[in-house]
This record gives structure tokens, sequence and C-alpha cells, in this order.
């Protein structure tokens, strides 16, 4: 990857206090590391799918979320404005500088966790882009223009693996409620607000995530009771990794994540 | 880790041409580096134990390994006289540069593999500190010294548990013959010579290891007899570790070893 020049957004980032651009950075990594994860996570099973079809259509799900991430890092580089590419946002820094959500992070304990957290995140990201695509900023807009439609397919494609296993064997049906089960309490983070989040929000660039909570868990609720899955109705709900603070597994993704960059300093293809 | 001055052994070094140097730096990397993956091996099963007893026996088997990988690495640093230190030797060097047998790499998949790992280590190892300890060199001669008795520990302990499991439940020798089974084409490796372990054999520093493997597959027949297990017949054997050329998991293992040294680089505790 090269930082790629783009000079035709329109925002007035001239216009933009420091305050305001470091709210803006923020904002986007907290969107794109989102992606970045869940791409590793998806990577991880290249060439370990149940069969071709489906490790092609992993594979395919990573290099979307990959290629929106790619747009988002170059954009936050021009936003930060020190002289970064989108490489070194990627692959330099520090666990609690990454913001992504405790969900996409978790393991690929087994095929149900991967298309659970892949639904229970899909859902989400679906709703969030229709937003994104009203946001002020002509560059969020873009990405998001360009990236819904991939992320309309990747959620038609976890929703049927949903049903196919929850409404499917006992064995396939037991795994997938212990998928959504273990993976529900990483739900309701999507939801909370930082900071930069609600003055994004406020400025007419970000979207007010809050507002879709209920609906959000809706539709998930309708595509697991066609799955045949009980909703769980636990109300303890984990939180962090949008402040940097993330689970266990955070550490060995960035290990593997960082190590080509790190072990060959500037390294390029 | 810091280094430790050590300036007591009595190997002439001075007498030594640098290919000899360079050929001595290679045997002991060529020991060291399995203690060191063997460790970090077992490390990742650090809290992850059957039971607390077993728990604490692994880590301490760990925490051994390291302990001899220390010596044998301050050793090295000396013997290079590049002004490196143990933990420049351990953390910064490439994939190709790790010496280790490709069987100290292979996963923890599940307990029965972990004990067969170190039970087909272990045998080797054992034969092989004994043998070090006639070595000219006085500090391999002290390391080995100090080692063996924790090695003749790891060797009773893994053995019996190859008994335990083996001739346990039908789902315990099922599990520990297919670890058996499994791991058997890594075993040959340990007794092919390097070009160094050679040179240093007939110095009379290095041990021949390709002299004991007899006996090593005699002892190790035995215990697997006892423990109601079949000897694998393959004569297919894999090989490359010794000369840099590993499987596919040494990448993840380094990884997860270098990130916080390339993380934070020159970090110390």
């Amino acid at each position: 990857m090269n930082s790629t020049k783009n000079d035709n957004n329109s925002l007035p980032m001239g216009e933009m206090s420091g305050g305001q651009r470091g709210n803006l950075y923020n904002y986007i990594l907290g969107i794109a590391d989102n992606s970045l994860i869940l791409a590793q996570r998806l990577g991880e099973l290249c060439g370990h799918g149940p069969n071709l079809e489906t490790d092609i259509a992993l594979t395919n799900i990573s290099l979307d979320l990959l290629g929106q991430t790619r747009s988002y890092y170059q954009y936050a580089a021009k936003v930060e404005g020190a002289g970064k590419s989108e490489d070194d946002i990627a692959f330099l820094r520090l666990e609690r500088e990454y913001k992504n959500i405790l969900l996409v992070e978790q393991p690929n304990t087994h095929f149900g966790y991967v298309m659970a957290r892949q639904f229970l995140f899909d859902i989400y990201h679906l709703m969030m882009m229709k937003e994104l695509q009203k946001s002020k900023d002509e560059t969020l807009r873009a990405v998001a223009n360009k990236g819904i439609k991939e992320v309309s397919y990747h959620k038609r494609f976890s929703s049927d693996w949903i049903k196919r296993l929850g409404d499917g064997t006992e064995e396939s049906h037991g795994k997938m409620q212990e998928a959504i089960d273990d993976l529900w309490r990483y739900t309701n983070e999507m939801f909370q607000m930082t900071a930069a989040d609600t003055e994004m929000a406020e400025a007419g660039i970000g979207v007010d995530v809050s507002k879709f909570k209920e609906a959000y868990y809706k539709e998930v609720s309708e595509v697991l009771k066609e799955a045949t899955l009980t909703v769980p109705e636990s109300k303890y709900f984990a939180k962090g990794g949008k402040e940097g603070i993330h689970t266990e597994h955070m550490g060995y993704i960035l290990a593997d994540l960082q190590y080509m960059q790190k072990t060959f300093p500037n390294m390029t293809w």
C-alpha cells in the first residue's frame, strides 16, 4: 500500500481548529479500525474455509473491508497532517491507539463464531454506512457510497448463514446459539459515543450511532427468530475498545499484523 | 534479561579462527534455539493447564528451558564478539536465522500433543546433555552440568504422562496415539548433523548426536509400549529447522516472541 494523493475532498480543513481535526482523525479511526481488525480476523481463515466457495467469500469480505480501511486511513493521514502514510497508521500504532470495538477482535473459535461476529457487525455496519452517505464530509460520503454495496452483500451473506446454521441440524443450531450467546456482550459497545463521535455527529460529519440502537436489536432479533435461535436476554455488556482498552486477543492480532513492518521497517512489496 | 558478564570460561577463544568461532556460535544456537522455542510454546499454556499442578509444572519446565537458553545465548554473544546481548540474539533475528528443530515449533494442538512433543524432545535432550557434560568447552560443560537435573525431571514428567494417557481411557489413548503419530515425522531431524555440529563434535566441543539415534528410538519405543501405544512405522521424516527452513508455525511464534522488543526497542523491565 502506498499513500494515494487525493486532493479532491472538499472538506474545508483549513477552517477547522486543531481540536476539530483531532476529533475528525479519531472519528475516522473509530470507523476504520473496525474494518482493519475484522479484515485481519477473516484473513486468518484464508485457505481454511469449510468449502472453496465460502473460503473465497470470506476472503473477499476481508478484502472489501481492507479496501475501505485504506480509503479511511489515507484520509486520516491527510487530516492529521503529520506526514504519515496509511501504512504507518495501519501498522505502527500501539495497542491503546487502536479504537476498534471489542466484537471484531474476538477469535475465529469455530465457523459459528465467524458468522455470528460477522452478522452482528454487518447489521450495524450497514446502518452506519447508510447514515454516513449523508455526511457533510465529501470524502467520508464517497467512501460510504462506494462501500455500501459491499456491506449490503456482507450482511446478506452472514444473515443467510445465521439462518442456515441456526435452522439446520441440532449440532449447527447449538453451535450458532453458543456463538450468539457469547458474542452478545460485545454488541452494546457499537452504540456508545466517544467525545470525537459526538462532536463529529453534531457537526454533521459523523453518524450518531446511538440513534439506531433500537432498530439494530429489532433487526437482529428478527433474523435470529427466523433462524430458530433464542435472542439472548443478558444485560451485561463489555466495552473499552473505542477507548483503546482491548481484550486479551488484541495483542496477538497486532503481533501478527505488525510483524512484517516491524521486522522489515518501511518495507514495500 | 541483561547480559551477564562471565569471564571465567576457559575455552581458548583467542586461539580459534574466525571460522571456528562461527561454527561454535552456530553450534550453540542449534542447541539453544530448541530450548527457546519450546519454552515459548510451553509459555503459551501458562494459565491454561488442565489443573493447577500441571499448569505450574509446564510453566516451570518453560522457565528451566529459558534459563538454559540465557546461558547459551550469553555465551554465544561472547563467542560472536559483535557486541550483541542475549536479548538481541533471542528477539532480533529473522526466521531463517533460528536453527531450532521443527519438532519444538509444533503447536499445542491438545494436551496430548503438548506431552508427546515434550516426551519426544526430552528423551533426546537428556541424551544430548549427558554427552555435553564431557565437552572440552568449560562453559557448555557447566550449562550441561547445571541443566541435567532439570532435563531429567522433564523426561520423567513427560514419560509419566505418556503412560498415564496412553494407558488411560479410550479417548486419552486415541488422542495420545494421534499426537505421537503426527509428531513422529519430526523426530529424525534431531540426529542430523549440520556442518557446525560436525566440526564441533570433531573438536570435542560438541556432541555427535547421530551416534545415539538407535538408543533414542529404543528408549522411546519402550515407553510407548508400556503406555500401550503403537510405535509409528512411518519412514517419512521432515527436516529443515536446523538450516533455518521452518514450518508455517514459526512466523507466528516469532510474531508473538518478538512483539515487545520490536514495539519498544531496547526495552528493559
